[in-house]
C-alpha cells in the first residue's frame, strides 16, 4: 500500500486537517485524520503546512478535439496541471467520421494518463443545413450508452427539436433515461415556456449561460450551471454570482493547445479565487460536483473512491508536486508521463475548385449591393447580424478592406460539391488569409481572407492533410492536423509552436482579434446565434433557415 | 392542465417567490415565476402570503411495518401530513416470510396514496444466531434490484461481515453496484479503520449515529448522515450540528401508529425549526436530498419532475391544504383518501409450550445467582450490560420485582422449537406482562412480565393471530396484527386505539417506560449493542456470540 501524508482537503465537509491516506490498486483504501479540522477557507489553509492533498481536478465539459491533441496527448499535458478526469463530448470527430471516430477516441482515451470519460454526441450532424461526414442516430446512441466510458448523453444543441418534440431527438433522450445516464444541455438564451419544455424533457445541465439572469432562471428550474471558461467563450467573470448554488461546475468547453500549456482547471481555480469566490465553492465546482453529477467514482478523498489525487507544494500558485490517477503516479518531478498515441490517419478529401468558385457572382459592373455581414468579436462565439455595401468588379462582389468586410467561405470536404459564401466583419485582415479544417460542427474547410487569391492558396494546403494555415503575402505557416483534420498526435509543445506561427502570420496580415483561429472555427456553427455560414449558404439561427447574402441593390 | 398558484418554495436555489406551476398527468409541466425571489428563510417566508407550495416530503428511511399498517393504510395517513414518498426497507416482513412478503409489500405499495419505494433487504436473516421465517440471498437480491420500486440495497447491518469480507455479503453489495443503486448503511459506533473498510465497500448512508463525533467522522468519510427521529431511537436533538453538510437527510426509521396520527415528516420539520435549524437545511433534508440520493424523480418544483406537491395554508403550523402525488390530488379538505388494502392473511404458527418452558431452571432451592441483565431505557434501542442477583424457587430463577429484574422470553414462531430466556431491567412492571409478535428482526414472539403465569396467558393470545397484547391481573388488551404478525389492514384510528389500550394496560401493570412496546420489540435485535435475546439464547453484540445468563453462584 502507498501512503500519502499531508494537509488533507475534504471537499465534502469543506474542511482541512492533517492526515494520511492509503492507496491500494486503483482505490483509496483508508483515510486517517491526525489533526484538528478547520473550515476550508483560504485563511485557514494558510495555517496548514504543505504538502496539500486534494482530489484530482475534473473538467465537467470539454471537447478534447479543441486542444488539437489526441486523448493521450491531451492527458499528457492536462495531468501536469492537476487534472485527473475530463468529461469529453467527442462530437467534433463524430461529425467528421461518425462511429469509427468515437471508437478511436475511446480507445486512445483508455491509454491516456488521465480518466477520459465521454458523452454520446446527441446532435450529429448538427443540423440538416450542412454537409458532414458522420452521423449518430438514436440506434447508435443506444449502443454507445452501454459503453462504460460514456457517462451521459452529450449536449442537446438541437433545442428547437426538443421544444417541438422532434421524434428522433426524443428517442435519443429516451435512450439516456433508459440507460440511467444524465443528459447535457446546450440552450443559449432559451427562456420562459420553451426553457420549461427543454428542462421537462430531462436535460439537467447548461454551459451556454452568458448572463446571471440566464443562469439564475436555469438554476431555478433545476439545471446545474456549467460555468464555461473556454478559449473561445469566457463566461466565468459574468457568472460569479452563481457559485455556491446546487451542483455548479466550472468547465472549459474548449481549450486550445497554447492554453493547455499554460494551465487547465488550475487556471480556472486561480481565476475564481482571484475573483473572490470562496475556496470551497471553487474547488467543489471541479471535484465533487462533476463527479456526483456524472456518477464518476472520484472527486473526494474517501475510502473506496478512485485514487485520483493531486499533491501540491503550494496552493495559491497551484504548484503541483505529483498527481495520481487510479492509484498510479502519473506526474512528478515536473516530468510529463510517456504516452503512446494511436493514429487514425484519416485524410479529408481534397475538394477541387476554381478561384471563381469562392466568389459571389454579380453581373452589373460597378453596381453596389447591400449585403448581410456576420459580425464577430473577441470572447464570444455568437455573431451579430450586420450589414454592409459592396461593389461589383470583374463579375463578383469584392471585399471592402477599409470597412473590414471580408469574404468567408465554407467548402464541403465530404462530398466535394458545395461552397458556402458570405461576408464577415471583425477580423481586420488587410493582406492575407486564414483557413482551417476545424469548423464547427461539420468541420468542413473554412477560410477568411483579404482577397480570393490568398484564400485559394491556403485552402489548397489545408485540403491536403487537414490543419490550420495562414498566409500573408509570401509567408505561410501551417499546423497539420492529420487525425480527421482536427487533431495531431504530436507533442503539445510542437502543436502549440506551429499554431503560434499561424497566429503570428494572422496578426501580421492585420488581424486584430485575440483568438482569430477559434473565432473562425465557430462561424459555421449554425445552432449559435445569429448569422452563420455552412457549405450550403448563409444561415439565420433566429428563423433557423438560410438567408440571402445580397439584400438589395443600392442606388 | 391543472394550475397551482401561490408562494413557491425552491429547495434547489433556496428561494421563495410568487408563481404558478402546471401539472400534466404525473409531471410538473411548467413553473412560472411571477414575483421577485427572496432567500428561503423563516423571516422572508413570513412576508409571503399563503398558500405555500412546496415539494412533497420524503422519508429517506423507514420500515413501514413499524407503523403496524400495511403500505396502503400507511400512505393513507402519511399523505395527510404532507408525505408523498417513503424509502422503506421491508426487512421485517422479509424475515417473517421472505420473498412472498416483499411481493405483498410492493403490490400493496403500488396502491398506496403515496409513492412507496423500497430497498432490497440485505441482512435477512439478520444473523445466524436466531430462527427466522424467511431469507434473502444474493441471487434474490440480484432479482429484486431489477424491480423499479426497489431503489437501493437495504441497510447493511452485518457490518462485521463487511469488515471481514464475508463472501455472501460482498456478493450482495456487488449486485447493487452492478444495478447502479446505492447501498444503505447501518453501523452504530463503527469507527477508525473498520469504518474505512465499511465505507470502502461502497456503503454511502448511515442512520445509526447517536453523537456528533460519530456523525462527523462518518460524514468526513463521505457518508450521508440520515438523522433518525424514530418512535424508538430519537437522535435528532443530538445531531443538530450535522445539518447543512452534504446530503443530510431526516428519517424516521420507525414510526408507530399513534405517532403517525400525530404527524410524520411534518413533525420532524417543526422540531428542526424549533431547534433553530435554518429552514433551507431542514426542508432539503426531507425533499431534494433523499430524492437525489435515491434517484427519485421528485423533491423539487421543476418541470419534468413528478408532481409530488404539498400546498400549505400555514407554514409554521404545517397546516396542509392539499397534497398531490404524481399529479393526483390525494388529500384535501381534511379528508383521508380511500384505499383498498390487500390482505396477506399469514398466520404465524402457534408454538406449543408449557409454563415451565419459559423459566430458567436452577435446582438448588434458595440458592442465589449472579445473572446478566439487559438494561433498557427510554429513547434508545441499545441496551446496557447489567448484572443482578436472583433466587431459586420451585426449581427455577424467580423475578425480583423490587429490583426490577424481570423475565424476558423469545419464542421461535417458525419451527416452534426454541425458547430463549433472559432477564431485563427497566420495564418496571409489577403486575402483568407484555407480549408482541413484533420482535426485531426475526419477529419471533417476545414477552416480558412480572410472573410466568401472566406471560403464558398473553403469549398464547399473541400466538393465535399475531399482534401485541398486555395483561395485568384480570385485564387484557390486544391489537391483532394478522398480516405476518406485523401489520393490520384496519384504519390507523382503530390500530392506534387498540394499541393505546395495550399501552394503558402496560402502564397499569406498573411499567415506567415511555414506549414499552417499542423497547420490547428491539430487545431481540442482536446487531445492536450490547446484550440482546434471541430464541436461541442471550447474545453479546461485542463478542458477537452467545453468553450465559447465569454468571456464577453467589454465597
Amino acid at each position: 500500500m502507498m501512503i500519502l501524508e499531508g494537509s488533507l482537503m475534504n471537499v465534502i465537509t469543506a474542511e482541512i486537517y492533517s492526515g494520511r491516506l492509503g492507496i491500494e490498486d486503483e482505490l483509496i483504501e483508508f483515510v486517517e485524520q491526525t489533526g484538528t479540522a478547520s473550515p476550508l477557507t483560504l485563511e485557514n489553509i494558510e495555517k496548514f503546512p504543505p504538502p496539500f492533498i486534494l482530489p484530482g481536478l475534473v473538467d465537467g465539459h470539454i471537447h478534447i478535439e479543441s486542444s488539437m491533441l489526441t486523448p493521450t496527448r491531451f492527458g499528457q499535458i492536462a495531468v501536469s496541471h492537476g487534472t485527473t478526469s475530463v468529461i469529453s463530448d467527442p462530437h467534433e470527430i463524430a461529425n467528421v467520421i461518425g462511429i469509427p471516430g468515437l471508437r478511436f477516441m475511446i480507445e486512445d482515451g483508455r491509454n491516456s494518463p488521465i480518466n477520459v470519460y465521454y458523452t454520446a454526441p446527441s446532435c450529429v450532424p448538427a443540423t440538416d443545413f450542412e454537409t458532414s461526414g458522420g452521423s449518430v442516430n438514436s440506434n447508435a446512441i443506444e449502443r454507445l450508452l452501454k459503453i462504460e466510458d460514456i457517462v451521459a448523453l452529450g449536449e442537446m444543441m438541437n433545442y428547437p427539436g426538443v421544444v417541438n418534440g422532434d421524434k428522433e431527438i426524443l428517442a435519443k433522450i429516451d435512450e439516456a433515461k433508459k440507460a440511467g445516464k444524465p443528459i447535457d444541455g446546450h440552450a443559449p438564451g432559451l427562456t420562459g415556456p420553451d426553457l420549461c419544455k427543454y428542462v421537462k424533457a430531462g436535460i439537467t445541465t447548461d454551459h451556454e449561460c452568458s448572463t446571471m439572469d440566464e443562469a439564475v432562471e436555469k438554476s431555478r428550474l433545476g439545471m446545474k450551471i456549467q460555468v464555461r471558461q473556454g478559449s473561445a467563450a469566457r463566461n466565468l467573470p459574468d457568472l460569479l454570482g452563481i457559485y455556491g448554488t446546487h451542483g455548479v461546475m466550472t468547465v472549459s468547453d474548449d481549450r486550445g493547445p497554447c492554453e493547455m500549456l499554460e494551465g487547465h482547471m488550475d487556471s480556472h481555480l486561480k481565476l475564481l479565487l482571484k475573483n473572490g469566490i470562496p475556496f470551497t465553492d471553487a474547488i467543489r465546482s471541479m471535484t465533487i460536483n462533476p463527479c456526483e453529477h456524472y456518477g464518476i467514482g472520484s472527486g473526494a478523498l474517501v475510502p473506496g473512491r478512485l485514487a485520483d489525487i493531486v499533491v501540491l507544494d503550494d496552493l495559491l500558485e497551484f504548484k503541483v508536486n505529483s498527481v495520481y490517477v487510479r492509484g498510479k503516479r502519473m506526474f512528478a518531478d515536473c516530468t510529463l508521463p510517456p504516452v503512446e498515441p494511436r493514429k487514425l490517419d484519416y485524410t479529408p478529401k481534397a475538394p477541387s475548385f476554381s478561384l471563381e468558385d469562392l466568389m459571389i457572382k454579380s453581373e452589373i459592373e460597378g453596381a453596389r449591393y447591400k449585403v448581410r455581414v456576420m459580425e464577430v468579436a473577441d470572447g464570444r462565439i455568437t455573431t451579430g447580424k450586420g450589414e454592409g455595401i459592396l461593389e461589383t468588379r470583374d463579375g463578383h462582389l469584392i471585399p471592402n478592406i477599409d470597412e473590414d468586410i471580408l469574404p468567408l467561405v465554407v467548402i464541403d470536404r465530404y462530398e466535394g460539391k458545395r461552397i458556402g459564401k458570405g461576408f464577415v466583419r471583425g477580423f481586420g485582415i488587410r493582406n492575407g488569409a486564414l483557413c482551417s479544417s476545424i469548423a464547427h460542427d461539420s468541420h468542413n474547410i473554412i477560410c477568411v481572407g483579404s482577397d480570393y487569391k490568398q484564400m485559394e492558396r491556403v485552402v489548397k494546403r489545408v485540403s491536403r492533410t487537414g490543419g490550420i494555415g495562414a498566409v500573408s503575402g509570401i509567408m505561410l505557416a501551417f499546423l497539420p492536423l492529420p487525425e480527421a483534420g482536427l487533431m495531431s498526435t504530436e507533442h503539445v509543445n510542437d502543436v502549440a509552436e506551429d499554431l503560434t506561427w499561424v497566429k503570428d502570420i494572422v496578426k501580421l496580415s492585420g488581424c486584430s482579434l485575440e483568438s482569430p483561429v477559434i473565432t473562425l472555427s465557430f462561424l459555421s456553427l449554425l445552432v449559435i446565434p445569429e448569422l452563420k455560414l455552412s457549405d450550403r449558404g448563409l444561415f439565420d439561427s433566429g428563423s433557423f433557415n438560410f438567408v440571402d447574402v445580397i439584400m438589395e441593390k443600392v442606388e
